[in-house]
């Protein structure tokens, strides 16, 4: 078969070869349709860019690092193979690096040190904060994952409005009359032991409050509980607690979906059942709740557009750098399953 | 504080400093104890050997490639996370790339591509075999994991006993007294969407029908299911099938937790129960199946020996080209939990 060349996918798209040029190689500004096109083109014809040779003109790598705090938390696995997925459509290699959300581990990689040759490095921080990489010795462009970011962030950031997400997660328990609202996953006092992500916690804590001052429900403090981990275990252990209450509740906001599974769990060694005894709602939609039994509730953030806006933010500071730094939130939505809307009489 | 030096890591080890020295460098012969105590007075003392500088002079980066087919796999997710734990015990980075079990992805992080600066590559190949793999253009030394390696490896090689694994979970459920033990798993013919882990599924098939064999059942081809893939949907889909059989299993077999997840999700679909109706068994022990309802039945391999070993077998490749490749083979073990042994009466 000859080689594929630019030409040809140029005549089979119906554009310009400069317009095939700026899309395989990130540049120019390309309306998405036209993208579409091209991409198509390529994908059928099968088209390879001398990829070594355009990335040595270039002075890239054509890698880019990706660096989360643990890949066993689906969530993260799900978003990493999001940022695969988007990058490998670029063409573009993403090696990914585990932290531990170990603010050593965050440091090597933002300095660079552990990433050398990398265009650029798209990363969730748990342990540092922008404030705390504005002096990282990299020049390579960074994008930030998530809420432990801070305010004033020097660097691009996409996260989801974890305050609304939370409201919007109790409200639905309110929704269906459930008068005694717990939440698990409020934060410990910081301490070394503390893993957990400090500033998501305390978001979708306001929000849970926000909401059920919204439905007209008191604040009980005995009914939050908070967690070392966001892990299926902690989420056990503090439904045994809640259960363990003269008052327990009839309803559980969970601030991930792991901790919500764990509950799940326990509800099950008491010999209760969601939602009939306690209707459970976690965060994430991570593949895991739609196959649990009962199926799990849950706030579903848009982890493709997490992925792709990450990826887009990054290509963008690469190609210009000192470009205004943003902060784009993504859209969620609320998946009711089984665990609030019960199964019709299935055991 | 004073800079920590070798001598008062080898005075609180109660070694040498030589012995020391090979120990953070990976080098020469220890034994298993003097390498732990030489760890703990390292990981006491905090101790931070010059990386850089070492690594430079040693003409290494201090980096490693992981190369797996999917990290929304927790199977891989959880192999990764121990590999990074048991990297970042001797100072070593691991990056991950996820090759989606796609033959280009394979040879491209094989041929050193997509990981220039690496010390070597881990990798657990689903479209290559070791033959494929013989020819390889890049020096970096390699250690394969899993099943689709072939007999007859150039590079050392880390799995699990298949067949004897899936016999022992088969001969589990006729343990029991089940009668019609049903298999989901095997592999569809071969085919371009087909991304099914073709030896994992052979070696498993083997396996059980060997038990069946040493159980004096019979060899009955309509309760084998075929799967696409190993995900929690391929499995609900076969037990679906399974339950419309005329007479359908009172026990399944499933060649991963995940199709087992996805098979008491099915259970549950059609109104009925495990173990009581269908006792369900899986492969990997993953997380998940600990906190599911009910608690999954599984063959736990020994992940945490899977990475360190495989670490193993790259460093010593790594100090000592042509090394004679090995193959070892890790333990497992049955975990019985109510997937087949019930919950004493719970719902």
């Amino acid at each position: 078969m000859a080689r594929i060349r630019l030409q040809d996918v140029a005549e089979r798209a119906g554009v310009s070869i400069k317009t095939v040029s700026n899309v395989v190689n990130g540049k120019g500004s390309i309306t998405p349709e036209t993208r579409l096109r091209v991409e198509e083109a390529v994908a059928h014809l099968g088209y390879r860019p001398n990829i070594a040779a355009r990335h040595l003109r270039r002075g890239q790598s054509g890698m880019i690092a990706v660096a989360l705090p643990e890949l066993t938390q689906p969530y993260f696995a799900e978003i990493a193979s999001e940022l695969v997925r988007a990058a490998q459509a670029k063409q573009i290699t993403v090696l990914l690096n585990q932290t531990g959300g170990e603010a050593e581990s965050e440091r090597a990689i933002s300095d660079g040190i552990d990433m050398p040759l990398m265009d650029g490095l798209i990363m969730s921080p748990l342990a540092l904060t922008a404030a705390d990489l504005r002096h990282r010795t990299d020049a390579a462009p960074l994008v930030l994952l998530g809420e432990h970011v801070g305010d004033d962030s020097p660097f691009p950031h996409v996260a989801m409005d974890n305050r609304a997400a939370a409201a919007a997660a109790t409200a639905h328990l309110a929704s269906l009359g459930r008068r005694r609202i717990a939440a698990i996953g409020a934060k410990l006092p910081a301490g070394p032991d503390n893993a957990l992500p400090q500033e998501t916690a305390e978001l979708r804590l306001e929000g849970y409050r926000r909401a059920l001052e919204d439905a007209g429900l008191p604040w009980d403090p005995t009914l939050v509980q908070t967690v070392r981990e966001f892990h299926r275990a902690d989420g056990a252990d503090a439904m045994h607690a809640l259960l363990s209450l003269p008052e327990p509740p009839d309803a559980v906001f969970c601030f991930n979906d792991l901790l919500a599974l764990g509950a799940l769990r326990a509800l099950r060694d008491h010999g209760l059942q969601a939602p009939d005894d306690v209707a459970v709602i976690g965060i994430d939609d991570i593949e895991e709740g739609r196959f649990s039994s009962p199926s799990l509730t849950t706030i579903a953030p848009d982890k493709r557009a997490i992925a792709e806006t990450a990826l887009t933010l990054l290509l963008e500071n690469r190609s210009e750098p000192g470009h205004e730094p943003r902060t784009i939130l993504v859209d969620y939505e609320l998946v009711v399953r089984e665990s609030t809307a019960g199964t019709g009489g299935l055991p």
